[in-house]
């Protein structure tokens, strides 16, 4: 099934946040945000194969949920677009996923130590994160999710949560938007580096589940406020 | 009671404020800063509901100390105003307030641990932190001071000093004009990291009370050193 | 034996080199980067004497392997142009060497600790690093590989890696091409950074040999897109 | 006695020094460098009481030993510039003095432990460096050098050494020549971050005495090359 053309807002977004992760250091030349077609649930928006500082509208392209491009034209795409499909199809509530190899993230991930809410601003990791341990599900690997079964077994990992570790990899956020998602990608990195901190400096006091469920609540109503000054500072698409 | 128009020196030093705090890294998109208006004790100046780093002259509100705004027409206002209004009812010494997630900060919250002054820049804590334990007033919230109740607490919680901490969330620091406490929430900073640092190293000596109190009187008399700098970076309103 | 002129192509993609790892922050004022002669494998092309992002065409130099240069005229030369020279001489491989003192790596050659690959990024360090401990060779001196004994030296402990860490002194990483060792010098202090994090947080799960290997020979693939990246970030050549 | 007008190009330097110190982090609105006068040894040059970063022609100041500006004219002059003063008349060698609160060095003074040094590029601090702990001298303080008597003793705890850790407030670091005297300031930063990091992960070896002082006479001829860059970074004086 071919999906209609993509709404032209959507791209836009999705490009503007290639760009913001860029500048808020989530994505270095390496990671992806991608976000679900919005009139098919079927297929996903995910730039071709290249640095996210440099994506621009031409550069968005279709897939459908088994990571086949439909508009790629011979063009390069991402060897682990399978994150993004599977977690599409496992998780109705996705509408958006962003995978990096957020730098304060990923010793949490080589440590196979969970994630946990260290302030108000993550109560979205109140449930903590999920670990995806590769070389248990198929040995020795070059790390990559790059099929299908490796997706799903990554989706499995991140169950119903909203951000799953990668040991020896990255991580992957996920949320209901394009602006959710990134803003969770944003403060994942936040809240690694100030946890890292605080189990230097003593016994850490988490949010608890009661209150990182409210604070997120409250927090999703603010998100906003950050994606207006974020996108101010990218600046407009040529 | 409808306070006179504010002092429009006043408002274009809290705009400045707003963005100097951004360039030192210590609010995001998040955090606000406020003045008690000049010639109205029980009013205040806070920026309407956004990216402090935005902030421009006509999004300047009045509010009384209970948080209601005079002239938001209908603006959304930040939901941590009591933050402001309870403290500058609880401390008649205090003119200014910012609030933050200035990060160094949050692990010494998130252990409650107390910041200590570290260097004579940072006498001004030598009284040490007040710590907020929202859990303790309130049970399972949603972290924020919402509520003119909450205000009070935290008001409680910061006491006579010039900080205090809140756990799980950030701080609020004060001052006796807007430059005070701009240059104190910027040195919270620094010496919550540097705190965090040398006791890494090793048993650290902190400022004795006597050598804070009087590094504190000294380095009052230097704030608009940093304050021209400061302004100069972020450069002319427009 | 006098080398033909050097191919523009690579003199230009010598100074792009230098241009990026001073913007990556591998290399401040010191550090170097060379490329073998396309056309003479016993030559290479390096700077003259200057800091790494003030070099320009006119500022790359031709060596033999003994670390003369036949095209000096005078100009000063890097005193540990032998470290180059001689990495050539022993890793046929070898088509580009960064010799830095990129800051995250001093710390584990101050401590002899090797570093261990902690993401598939760094796949190229699976057989972990080598250390040069010049006091062994030479007791006490400058630290600096200044003469082709050293340089000799130097290549015996980084054997057939991809890194060797210079006690007291820095790090030198060898690459197939200059994009190659680029990205590796970028790469390996990243790892350095992130393997101290994770040292800090608990006992560390590095990538296992297969792991590495395999993430290596796919993470090659992908190099052009951090060149393109960090090649428009440093402009176009004057 | 008057001595005669300042060099132009010692007073440009002095201008440049300043603007390099702030590009570089080791001074922030705080921080002064001085020079030994070229004509006059008992005569220094130093900026008028401002931030580091604003200093221009102007602004430089002459100063006896005393700590007495010749040429004030009213404006304000720093409070420890008895530092400047008492070192150069202790220390004939020296001509160039920056004090900073370079952010890494403060803990190591918290933790009375000296720096040592961790590679090459500081092989300048072989010796060690003093400790200034004016509780000893004085009592409480404001815990600035701000007289004569105080600049004597932090004088005698820099004795022949390079730089001079102050307790609770910063460091002090000396040259032959301002290019010196900035580079070491520098390195002196980089240093403690590095040997802060080296400790967190294990027992360090540092350079021994004889490396250290082969290493500081060899870099010695290297700092041009990190001058030229600094100063190009800071553009021309306006």
């Amino acid at each position: 099934m071919i999906p209609p053309v993509p709404d032209a807002a959507l791209v836009d977004k999705v490009v503007v946040a290639n760009h913001i992760l860029y500048r808020q250091g989530v994505v270095d030349s390496f990671g992806h945000v991608s976000a679900r077609h919005a009139k098919s649930r079927d297929h996903f928006l995910l730039a071709r194969n290249m640095a996210p500082a440099l994506v621009r509208r031409q550069d968005i392209l279709t897939f459908d949920l088994d990571g086949n491009a439909i508009d790629a034209h011979g063009r390069r795409v991402y060897l682990e677009r399978f994150i993004h499909g599977e977690i599409y199809r496992a998780r109705p509530d996705v509408h958006s996923v962003v995978h990096s190899h957020s730098p304060s993230v990923i010793p949490f991930g080589a440590t196979r130590q969970p994630l946990q809410p260290i302030f108000h601003m993550c109560g979205f990791i109140g449930e903590g994160t999920g670990l995806f341990e590769i070389r248990d599900v198929a040995g020795d690997t070059d790390m990559l999710v790059s099929t299908n079964a490796l997706g799903v077994a990554l989706a499995v990992a991140l169950g119903t949560r909203s951000a799953v570790l990668m040991r020896g990899h990255g991580s992957t956020v996920v949320g209901a938007s394009v602006e959710q998602a990134v803003y969770r990608a944003v403060y994942t990195e936040v809240n690694a580096k100030l946890q890292m901190q605080a189990i230097g400096l003593g016994k850490v006091v988490y949010l608890s589940a009661g209150e990182a469920a409210k604070a997120a609540a409250t927090n999703e109503t603010q998100v906003p406020r950050a994606w207006e000054l974020w996108q101010r500072e990218v600046g407009p698409l040529e």
